[in-house]
């Protein structure tokens, strides 16, 4: 790359050079992929110290417009375009495709995200907890309770989120809500004002940007890369950013700490909002646990959103969400408004399980279990499915994502899909989750409802579809 | 009344009559209250046949701008000033005062609105419906579900509401709520663009009005008298009109059929969707059974809200409303994007309580037992605080409302009202469920969860205070 770069050497030097290279990004001279001049060659052509360059280029990687590759130097991440989709009144009622399994379609090998492992389900322990709860409720909260949830619900909610997943959190800011569904609906009737901006990962989750956009929100789609959300790439303003920063929601990357960091301090620049979709974090597949983005809140920024739908089951319908405390009596006098609260037996039956220990037990060996069929799943694809696919890393949760090769193009993973469907594999394109026109060709894989055993038989299938397709 | 008419003498001459009354009534020249001439005197002065002056006055009424007083005459019923309240961004996300009891706040002898006995909740029944329902719901439909509901729940409510309430439906046209309030709040999302206007009851039930408000609804209060919300106050554009027939919330009254009528008419003419909140119907104090609205409705105006918050317990949080064809669809699709769906067990147990015949025993436990404590309330209310009240008759339910006479205002009862719970009784004023300025002063009393044996003292204090209050 022939690099010009403008800078005052007057003032602070590092942040001088972080801005030409940074000007250098988003008007497109260094484009996604360009690798910069090593820190030597820059420091030596532009007559300044070579940490000073060196420090331009942390600040660079940590703002997400670089990226560092060990051993081999540091590449321009490019600004790909926000994609900005305007609803129309027609579209606030639209039906959109849904992204989780529909109930009344079975397939032999079911490999749709979504669904976790229906037999791991503690069901004695639950019809236990749920026979005490019942006299329980009856007896102590019979009538309208707390819009914010049980109070005893909520104190088990903030110990479990504290120990498993190092959430700040006392049980006042926990809030009980309809599944991370019904969290998405509060805060998008609380934060948002209908033309206000929501920037949502593209692809991602289509029913959290579903939410936003039904009560006014004008969706900016955000691309993603290996390395999550990427930061640079986000609107000058927005009043709110959701993001699944522990495993990306379809792509299954982490994001990285230096976006992480990013992105707290765009918050802080645009008085935005980030709500942190944590959905299935508790299944962890790598050694390092992953810290959630509202431990390194400061400044009141993040609402985290968690659920029992991947740790219990979505029948249940209860999730929660975390919110500062400058949030909570609006977020509760939203859920009052919008049906008062979840079932009470439900949630002092769930307080009861988390309190006991069952609930703690079930998630260890649950855990155990998907880590098992993640390493099958992720062995089977990359065997199998290398001439089309290149496998994402994901570092927890209960579904993968793989891109396809240069080449393959989004109708043809979706014939490909069909095929597999055909042959009674159900696994899902990507492009259902693309927020704009820009889909990115590629497969997702959940591997939560299939037995251990049938997942090298699906893979194979899905191969021969590949196979298929191709000739 | 001097009145002077002036219509067409050639067409219609009924209905010539009729709109010449109708405009005196509007403009102000016949005022609430006022007696309009006998048929046999107005006939002989128009030079018209008696039975066209009544066709002309059947239509008053119909229409609510008059009334028929037996063996009086009729009488006109003005039309009281729309009170329109329109809410502001601040009012969006404020915090009403709360309508029914908070969980925190008991007193010795509750005579607050909104509560059942808990006592009488089939807890046995319950648990054991809820144990096999734990096994069903993890076989059949652990994951995400209809956003309109479990399928047999759909079809139990619409039996149930069908044979009770003589609902005309069929399961497809149910939709299971979280409460009433969740009907509320998805009609207001799926019906309701900032700016339209909603028609309420003043007063009328303050989380309703909310819902509405807080979708960017321009909330107008109608007022109510004996015969119920008057339809000839009524707005001429409305998007909505919220209505509680059967049982007026939270004067007890019942709106008349000519009322009914009006209402109907109304609607068509306006293009507006009639939301008839039928929350405690099924606890009948009088012989004859109350139609719902629903059921007169021949053009697909009325959808119907129903509620097991009254008939069970609200910790179930269960609702449902019943909707023409039109709506169901962009209803369901707004309760996914709201979390889903009520908690699967839950609705699996309801359907086996109904389908068992175990609700509708205890229904009809209930409606015998509430009976008596609405006899010996309105009994001990007519004994006791005949000086002060003036008790509106509830064909239904599970609370009655008495007026204050003349010479008593709204702060007076509030300062009876704080006196009654110094002495350990808790009754509602009036003024809290006001929609505009115009409050009426008066008390409502619930009889849900106050033992019978302990109406009379209650009813005791309750004088006290007013002694001590005019003292």
């Amino acid at each position: 790359v022939d690099l010009h770069l403008t800078f005052n050497r007057k003032g602070d030097l590092a942040a001088g050079v972080y801005r030409a290279l940074r000007d250098a990004v988003e008007d497109g001279r260094l484009g996604v992929g360009d690798r910069l001049p090593s820190t030597r060659e820059l420091a030596r052509d532009l007559g300044i110290a070579r940490n000073t360059v060196a420090a331009a280029y942390d600040a660079l990687v940590a703002e997400g417009y670089a990226e560092g590759r060990t051993g081999s130097g540091t590449y321009a991440l490019g600004v790909a375009p926000a994609v900005v989709v305007r609803p129309s009144g027609a579209s606030r009622l639209a039906r959109p495709t849904l992204s989780v399994p529909a109930p009344q379609a079975p397939t032999e090998l079911d490999l749709r995200l979504g669904l976790p492992d229906p037999s791991l389900f503690p069901s004695a322990a639950w019809r236990h907890v749920l026979a005490d709860a019942v006299d329980e409720a009856v007896r102590t909260a019979p009538g309208y309770g707390d819009p914010a949830g049980d109070p005893g619900l909520r104190a088990s909610i903030a110990r479990h989120v504290s120990v498993s997943r190092g959430v700040r959190v006392t049980p006042d800011e926990v809030i009980v809500t309809g599944g991370a569904q019904g969290a998405f609906d509060l805060l998008a009737r609380t934060l948002v004002a209908p033309g206000d901006r929501v920037a949502v990962e593209d692809p991602g989750y289509p029913p959290a940007r579903e939410a936003f956009a039904a009560a006014g929100a004008v969706i900016v789609g955000v691309p993603v890369d290996g390395d999550g959300l990427i930061t640079g790439a986000l609107p000058a303003e927005a009043r709110v950013v959701v993001v699944t920063p522990a495993h990306q929601m379809p792509m299954g990357v982490t994001m990285s700490g230096a976006r992480r960091a990013a992105l707290l301090a765009w918050a802080d620049r645009a008085g935005a909002t980030i709500v942190e979709d944590d959905y299935d974090s508790e299944f962890r597949h790598a050694a390092r646990p992953l810290e959630p983005l509202q431990r390194l809140d400061r400044t009141g920024r993040v609402v985290y959103v968690g659920s029992f739908s991947k740790t219990l089951l979505p029948m249940l319908r209860i999730g929660f969400l975390v919110a500062p405390d400058a949030l909570v009596a609006q977020l509760a006098d939203a859920r009052r408004l919008a049906g008062w609260h979840a079932e009470t037996t439900t949630q002092l039956a769930l307080s009861r399980l988390i309190d006991d220990g069952t609930f703690g037990r079930h998630l260890r060996r649950s855990r155990r279990l998907y880590r098992g069929r993640h390493d099958r799943l992720v062995a089977a694809v990359s065997r199998e499915l290398a001439p089309w696919l290149r496998l994402n890393p994901a570092a927890a949760g209960l579904h993968i994502a793989a891109l396809a090769v240069p080449g393959i193009d989004a109708a043809h993973v979706r014939h490909v899909v069909a095929l597999a469907r055909a042959s009674g594999v159900a696994v899902e394109s990507l492009d259902a989750y693309a927020a704009g026109e820009d889909v990115r060709p590629g497969i997702a894989m959940g591997f939560g409802a299939i037995p251990d055993e049938r997942i090298d038989e699906a893979v194979r299938r899905l191969r021969d579809a590949f196979a298929e397709a191709a000739s």
